[in-house]
């Protein structure tokens, strides 16, 4: 295939594979669908990726670029057609600077959140963005992931300090930004463009990140809200006692945790006689502060004591626990839910004091309308975010069925935007399995705006697989 | 006037002054300089403000946008030629909705900062940007400010959850991101495009905030840094030890202390028998948590103990005293040095561990090529910023030169940033007063991508008093 011995003579054999090497490991998406790629190029260097990319451009080859592969729309995976480059940036992995006194760090995108965070525990600091998966940097950066302690530290936007960054016009335009420093506004802000922007825009070769010290102590509890409607409010007086503490608020429904516990035998089940609570609060708190400062657990039994024991109480159950036990809830439900059928899976957000009322809303409606549906939906209570996912078990009394599939979507999707002006798309970004829907939701103003923004970054449209005008 | 007339008949004749109305106070900058207005709109809603573009965008007038007029840069004052129409937004100045459960305020662009405070202290919120001026929240964001507790909250754009938006093309196009969610990745992220630029994309007129808890605590201090070289591991000690209550670590040379000290006599002088140490650091913690939790007085003062009383101290001596007292003699500085001479300032940062290494230099070169000079400046530590302003004195045995302040400009922006990696507008944005350095220290790829952008926002270049290209 003449691509694939082009780009050989501009980046070496080794930098490129053909069909015929099994390109399966790139084709396919982490949890959902696979695609064929027309090759994949892995540059070594950023030379090598403006090399691969001005060929791109001039024989009219459309680019998907990829860093670990770990998205969940489909926007780093090929379509189908056969036609377009992975641009892999596996090979572009080094971890250039940790500077411990300014708490930041170089890498380039291709580096791995883990591989990152192994280095970095070296200085007692990390990068604060607490995901189940195990992205590259430049993928976080596309898809400005969130996570689980967003509450406290923020999404990858606010951590990030600077980029490098690859247009894809005829020369390859190198934007760069990696001056790491914390106050700079001497020009616009041209990173900005691409954080969330699934690699449509531009392709990101190197970060500037803020780092955070590592905590030394850790509180964690599980908290059986008295009522739904009592959670934001269980929220703000944790924010108002627990204060500069509060490092996570997420929440489990009981199909949730019971998936979770089924799924990892290895995982006690926590609550007494084996029940499962309707609705389940993992509360943690954090500090570089020693216990002898001032001691989070003793602090957070107090205030669940105090909790529990008031005249309404907001609090019906609570237990402390080893924060790795209780964590191991969470992080076990994504394949715990997995293994229980076929997953139609959400990744939604609203104001957080409205998400009981979201809640109670979708899983009526996904009760009254497909009974036979079973709702195992956990999110993060902080900032509003629902994983609302869905599973069509096996067994179900109606078999499964793309139309329903659609219908279902249309229901959960128009009633967290239009009626409680949610987002379709809370952490995940745009890709392929959820563009239909940014067409639906965004006003022709925007989508105007975002095409000639497009049109200015990748003249002739070859990055990325969906259009974001 | 024609302009005017038109205007008033657009939106009233109390929405549009006049030259003949007297604008010196819309006219005249908040420190620096003066221009002369076409004249003032002040449109009560965005509906007007859009007319009043629209007019502008058909008959080719220029346009300024300006919210408290509290700017440094002249980004917000009309040049000299009259021809310069100001769009005040200080009718747009309703606090619209303050959401205590979700900790976000949606305001208009016109708000003041003070006014949003006020409002939000009943709820023992506020929004967290300190800064010793009062401007308009649309103007903070046009500027991104980030003020001196910035090492805790972040900038403005780390607080900001969505903006309401006029480009000046025809219509007057609104792009409108206001659904105050904290996560919301469902297209591209338009409002950073405005961020920090100075009003020359769009007209912010409206703004979604994320706003936090008041403290209820705070401990303040006065530290000698043994040495200038140890002022970042003061920091390092700081942040690991003080941890999250750590909310400001402020820099004041000498002559910026005594500054302070000589035009506000109401503010004690804190050090023994007059002396002023070479540089002192303002230390603040800040806690909502109470201290029956933990007293941050007495933590403070441990901690300063332990510093002073270290083998190798890294502080050669240090005082608690009242935070209002502290604080008074931070916020007297820029008064107190503008009633020494002449200023010339700056607003400059480098990574925060290079500050004492650019201090010692600038200072260094100033001295030796100006020795009639008086260099009186201050900074944020905890960010690397540093404003590095200089006086010349009314007796100085030189007499006040342009041509010596050009060349003293740009020996100080040469050395933070082609020496340092810095930047030469760290919080104070791009305006007329800088735009020569922006020029000259941006790439041309950047400059270039600048200007495409701002031909996509505002096709005929009518908004702002700078060219980014």
């Amino acid at each position: 295939m003449s691509a694939v011995s082009d780009l050989q003579r501009l980046i070496g054999t080794d930098g490129v594979l053909a069909p015929s090497d099994g390109l399966e490991r790139y084709e396919r998406g982490y949890r959902y669908g696979t695609g064929r790629a027309l090759a994949v190029a892995r540059p070594a260097t950023t030379g090598e990726l403006r090399a691969v990319v001005r060929y791109c451009v001039s024989n009219d080859v459309r680019i998907v670029s990829q860093g670990a592969n770990t998205g969940l729309v489909a926007a780093g995976t090929p379509d189908s057609t056969g036609d377009q480059l992975i641009l892999s940036l596996e090979r572009l992995r080094a971890i250039e600077t940790v500077n411990v006194g300014d708490r930041t760090a170089r890498v380039q995108a291709g580096t791995r959140l883990s591989a990152l965070n192994r280095q970095l525990a070296t200085h007692q600091l990390f990068f604060p963005i607490d995901l189940g998966a195990d992205p590259s940097i430049g993928g976080m950066i596309a898809s400005n992931t969130g996570g689980s302690r967003l509450l406290r530290y923020g999404d990858v936007q606010k951590n990030l300090l600077g980029l490098e960054v690859v247009l894809a016009d005829a020369d390859a335009t190198v934007l760069t930004d990696m001056k790491a420093l914390r106050k700079d506004n001497s020009g616009i802000d041209l990173k900005q463009l691409l954080v969330g922007t699934g690699g449509t825009f531009g392709i990101i070769t190197a970060a500037q990140l803020e780092v955070q010290r590592l905590p030394v102590q850790t509180a964690t509890a599980l908290l059986v809200p008295a009522r739904q409607e009592a959670i934001p409010q269980l929220l703000n007086l944790l924010e108002a006692e627990a204060g500069e503490f509060l490092a996570a608020f997420e929440g489990m429904s009981a199909n949730a945790v019971e998936a979770a516990l089924e799924h990892n035998p290895r995982i006690r089940n926590p609550f007494d006689k084996g029940s499962i609570p309707p609705y389940t609060v993992l509360v943690e708190l954090a500090s570089v502060l020693g216990p002898d400062r001032i001691d989070l657990s003793d602090f957070l039994a107090d205030r669940l004591g105090a909790y529990m024991s008031a005249d309404d109480p907001l609090v019906a159950d609570g237990l402390l626990g080893r924060s790795e036990d209780l964590w191991a809830i969470r992080h076990s439900i994504s394949d715990g839910v997995k293994a229980l059928g076929r997953i139609i899976a959400f990744d939604v957000s609203v104001a957080r004091t409205r998400l009981p009322a979201l809640r109670a809303e979708l899983l009526a409606a996904v009760h009254a309308n497909y009974p036979f549906l079973r709702v195992c939906d956990f999110g993060h209570g902080g900032d509003g975010g629902d994983h609302f996912n869905i599973v069509w078990p096996p067994d179900a009394s109606s078999a499964y069925d793309a139309s329903t599939v659609d219908a279902l979507r249309d229901l959960v999707y128009d009633t967290v935007v239009k009626r409680f002006g949610g987002s379709f798309s809370a952490e995940h970004g745009v890709g392929p399995y959820n563009v239909a829907y940014y067409k639906r939701y965004t006003s022709p103003e925007e989508r105007a705006f975002a095409g000639k923004l497009k049109q200015l970054c990748d003249p002739k449209g070859i990055l990325g697989n969906i259009d974001f005008g």
